[in-house]
């Protein structure tokens, strides 16, 4: 145990260390590419981590890909399941595919029809279900049951909590003399995973979590020292609508710097700066961070920050795009 | 001089190499990103060198800052003059701004706004001036004899033509074992600067040109035996209208190993295509490189390809993007 973290949490750095290695091959090490524009506007030296240009389309192919390769051969045989609206489904298809096992993917059926053929594209048929959680929930426990196929949560594995948390690593490694990180948060995952990465190795990087207003479970539940659920499930951040995992929970609760909650104009305001300025296409999920950046722009005056950006799985219409 | 590429061409390979170590400081080593998904659709393995995430947008920045940052001091002080209606406006107002000296602008009245701003966000006011071609030269002439400043010009000037020869230096770096790049040709900088770099250093490596079908005047040169006008100006390829340079010419002439003319809608689906799946935004005339690949994905099958993507200023409306 490296200085700064304490034991006892769901991961430690050195899950991380062997999710680094194991998933090297699989993944792509996407930049940390600097906006000059976004820093001189903002008056701090802003770093994106273009999660959006991941296989699968998001940094949750990191977190799958560990999970897949981390199971023994017998396990690995009975497949995988999992329940996902978004991105981790089609990480975790993909995830499968690579190993050449089967995955069982459970979906709302008001999933966006991108996502669903994104699943398909790696060869799985999504099974589909209601949209609540507990019909979610009951979809792939029956499925694990009819299989012995191993459960790989959105974010309560802990394997995929520690696949999440190479994007520290590769952030440490990448920007000299970083000062500060900030992250969405959903379900915690990537957010627990890079406070472990960054605060066992570099406990001077500050690690800032950002939440949309409208789904402030985890602000709410830093407040009242124990995970409170969700309210309501309308933020146009659609993959950050969960509520805060167990497992998370206490290192985000340790470690955290703080938390920023962010309008849902502010979102599509970020989204909108980051397909304009930086020419990448993320989600409002995946515009969050930037959008806390942009509201506590003043704290950050003069620093090195990063923010992740991930999830691009938009469509385009025809006339969405303008010279003018 | 190596193997390959004989002498007497406007730039040699040494030029290239010089502006590399020239620039390092000033320019972003773009990713050469790999997506998955269009690899697996094409059956070659695509890579994206996104050129759209260089400073000021676009890979004009190269061969501005390679322009300005080789002047001697004397010239230097007098300031630099260049007319265009794109990307190079700004990267040269970027990097006259980076030596401290004065950039005069000169832009076509009917210019993007969006590009007028971005100028102007380096500290320079355009010059406005009619939308012609002799109309835009007399106007940077003008100002170059009332300012003794040194014209350089978006694609004519070697200096230029080295900077832009950098991507290629770093496509031989970045992808093991590449077979081919495709590159978009309007007055063939990029081009031709790309063609010295790899024909001196790696001839084994095919490069092609391409060119939007409506924009064919080096796909005409090329069968002419020397350079032809354009016939018209109006494809979507904003960036591409110009005609092919007298400095270019016979680097493509001596060197291409083909060119491939696009339509227009090609040119569209591939803009959408590269947000839609590699999460990238790119102009119209930065996205041509990749519909040349996908039409002619059959005679590349297997291969390792590189495409250039530049130019990402677009504007985006406020319905523009759709989770859906």
């Amino acid at each position: 145990m490296m200085a700064g973290v304490k034991g006892g949490f769901a991961i430690s750095i050195d899950d991380v260390f062997a999710a680094h290695q194991r998933i090297a091959d699989h993944i792509i090490r996407t930049p940390a590419i600097e906006s000059e524009r976004i820093s001189n506007r903002l008056g701090c030296r802003v770093f994106f981590k273009a999660e959006n240009l991941q296989h699968a389309g998001a940094f949750k192919t990191r977190g799958a890909v560990n999970a897949v390769m981390s199971l023994n051969d017998e396990d690995a045989r009975r497949g995988v399941v999992t329940h996902s609206s978004g991105n981790h489904a089609a990480a975790l298809a993909r995830a499968a595919a690579l190993r050449g096992i089967d995955a069982h993917v459970v979906m709302p059926e008001n999933s966006s029809p991108k996502k669903m053929a994104a699943v398909r594209s790696y060869g799985c048929e999504p099974v589909l279900c209601g949209p609540s959680t507990p019909e979610r929930e009951a979809a792939a426990e029956s499925l694990r049951q009819k299989t012995g196929a191993t459960l790989i949560h959105p974010f309560e594995t802990p394997a995929v909590m520690a696949g999440q948390g190479t994007v520290g690593i590769e952030l440490i490694d990448q920007i000299d003399s970083l000062d500060a990180i900030l992250v969405q948060v959903g379900g915690g995952g990537l957010l627990s995973g890079v406070l472990i990465a960054v605060k066992s190795l570099r406990p001077d990087i500050k690690v800032f979590a950002v939440e949309p207003e409208l789904a402030d479970d985890t602000a709410r539940s830093l407040k009242a020292g124990s995970p409170q659920s969700p309210t309501r499930y309308d933020t146009v951040a659609d993959g950050l609508r969960t509520e805060v995992g167990a497992n998370a929970f206490p290192i985000i609760r340790d470690l955290v710097d703080g938390i920023f909650l962010v309008k849902e104009t502010a979102i599509l305001a970020a989204m909108r700066l980051i397909a304009e300025e930086v020419h990448l296409v993320a989600e409002p999920s995946g515009a969050v961070s930037l959008a806390g950046l942009i509201d506590q722009a003043e704290q950050f005056q003069g620093q090195k920050v990063a923010v992740v950006i991930s999830g691009g799985n938009l469509s385009f219409g025809a006339c969405t795009m303008g010279t003018h």
